[in-house]
């Protein structure tokens, strides 16, 4: 059978009540067998775990051959444009560690494959106990706008090593508690501080003249819709937390943003 | 029943007969369940397993409680002097990746525990196969000096990071194909180069007027014999690798070591 990525949500959620089962991960050799006890190892391992779950279930799906870029599934096989399915998971006791994707391929990338801004990200936040039993603490969908967010001095989160930008970094996105920046709004936010980026960033900076139009041909191509993409300026201030604001002026005495989120 | 390390080496391979055991790792979560194929799992789960073995075979063990230095387990939990049994294991298709011990904390460790040498490295050299079974490729019972070896610029292989001397790290020790240096030969030898690292490490060099005498005392201490180590200029030559002379002189032309491995 067919499936939309919501449809798979909705039946590891609803009925399979993943959020309520036990697992564990034993080691046999000989007449021995473990139960392993090292988080990390879950983290790697649910993307297969989903791909058993959807040969149990038969649901239909074709695997990506780029494991760099998402998806890592095909929902709908005979269309590779949409029902496109990325997982993810991460230790919920601590932020999550994994990456959305290399900066400048995700760029290249959603100019030529402007609907690979439609996955849907299926996020495990996982735990271990002491004992090794694992649970699903929480399950998300959501798309990349939902899950990532500005940074002080860029409008993407990156992980920037040697000055050099590599990997677009995820938010804290279902945090009550953030101080910093909220996740993006919408999508047209999101292609924004991509486009700015694209400028900021020296790697990429070769493209900055002409990254925004082509994908919005290649978008309004695919989707026959013409996006309308706020200038970065008009909007970042808008992903300031109000708590990091009112953190800000208590640290320094002065008022530094104005309060839109209020 | 108590064993020693060798006893337990002998009835791993001789009757349990662990080179030709096939193993698995597997996730269960509700009603699937999928085989592990991450390869660098089994190095830190091995340990894990041989304490599962010794609990089956009804093997007397205490767990050390410090997880930084050897040994992970006392064979003989009434007397912690013997009996020392430290568990490594690495992907038999690459080199061994184990550190074998912080080297600060080492040379400290053996002035105030100088039977620390005595400690029985069992390591296990495994294999994944791209389904995911799990064999022992090799098994080993060695003596520290029969694992380690020097570096070109320093008596010991360390780990360097930022000119800062971290790790001890382990020889390739089972190569036959080895071109660069050999294990050492005597524990004296050993002994001598961790001397020479002593003092020419800055990290150390306070202690390096006294380390050697304060170890030869602990050690004649413990085991009433005085031991009569070798200046390190006076043996460094030994282990230079002859294959790896003649490449120094087919590479610079000239003949710079003497071929005292010939």
């Amino acid at each position: 059978m067919k499936l939309t990525p919501h449809e798979v949500y909705d039946l590891l959620v609803s009925e399979d009540k993943i959020l309520e089962l036990q697992g564990q991960i034993k080691f046999y050799l000989g007449d021995v067998s473990i139960i392993v006890k090292q988080k990390d190892v879950v983290g790697n391992i649910m993307q297969e775990w989903l791909q058993g779950w959807l040969d149990h279930k038969g649901i239909a799906y074709a695997l990506s051959d780029n494991s760099q870029m998402p998806p890592d599934f095909y929902l709908d096989p005979d269309n590779r444009t949409t029902g496109l399915l990325e997982v993810k998971a991460f230790n919920r006791s601590a932020s999550p560690g994994f990456d959305i994707a290399d900066f400048r391929m995700y760029v290249d990338e959603i100019v030529s494959k402007p609907y690979m801004l439609d996955v849907d990200y299926l996020i495990f936040g996982y735990d271990m106990s002491d004992s090794g039993v694992v649970t699903i603490q929480d399950v998300w969908i959501q798309k990349v706008w939902e899950i990532t967010r500005r940074m002080k001095d860029w409008p993407i989160n990156l992980q920037i090593k040697d000055k050099v930008v590599h990997k677009i970094r995820p938010a804290v996105w279902y945090s009550t508690s953030r101080v910093d920046y909220n996740v993006f709004k919408t999508l047209e936010d999101f292609i924004s501080a991509l486009d700015h980026t694209v400028y900021q960033n020296p790697d990429t900076k070769d493209r900055s003249g002409t990254w925004l139009v082509r994908f919005l041909d290649a978008y309004e191509n695919h989707y026959g819709v013409r996006l309308d993409i706020p200038r970065w300026h008009d909007v970042s201030d808008d992903y300031v937390c109000s708590k990091h604001i009112e953190y800000s002026r208590v640290a320094t005495g002065v008022v530094q943003k104005k309060e839109k989120n209020r």
